[in-house]
């Protein structure tokens, strides 16, 4: 399992944290995904022989928002 | 058929867009609504004798925003 904290521009309010955790979640080999709203920051939790780090940023990045 | 201009705070994004629309057009006697995200307004058509203004007040209200 490996922990990795994204920084995420343009999450704005209530909708988007719903947003970028139910989409990454839904990954599979995602076991936990948090969103910070203050900070603009996600910490995620992924099996990485399921999942890469490319996939749960082009996830983030399909909601709308920008990954750096 | 009546149509005002309501203020409204809170609304920082899309998702509020579409909150904030599609639950104001699901009220019946609601002809047409519209957000401008930048300004904070939102028109709305309606006819008054199937719909009053605090109902559709007390609508966005319920999303979670503040309406002046």
């Amino acid at each position: 399992m490996e922990n990795i904290t994204l920084s995420v521009q343009g999450m704005s309010c209530g909708h988007c944290v719903n947003a970028v955790e139910s989409s990454v979640f839904q990954l599979d080999g995602v076991e936990q995904v948090k969103v910070n709203l203050e900070s603009g920051k996600v910490d995620v939790s992924f099996d990485n022989e399921k999942v890469t780090l490319s996939e749960i940023k082009e996830t983030i990045d399909e909601q709308g928002y920008d990954v750096e």
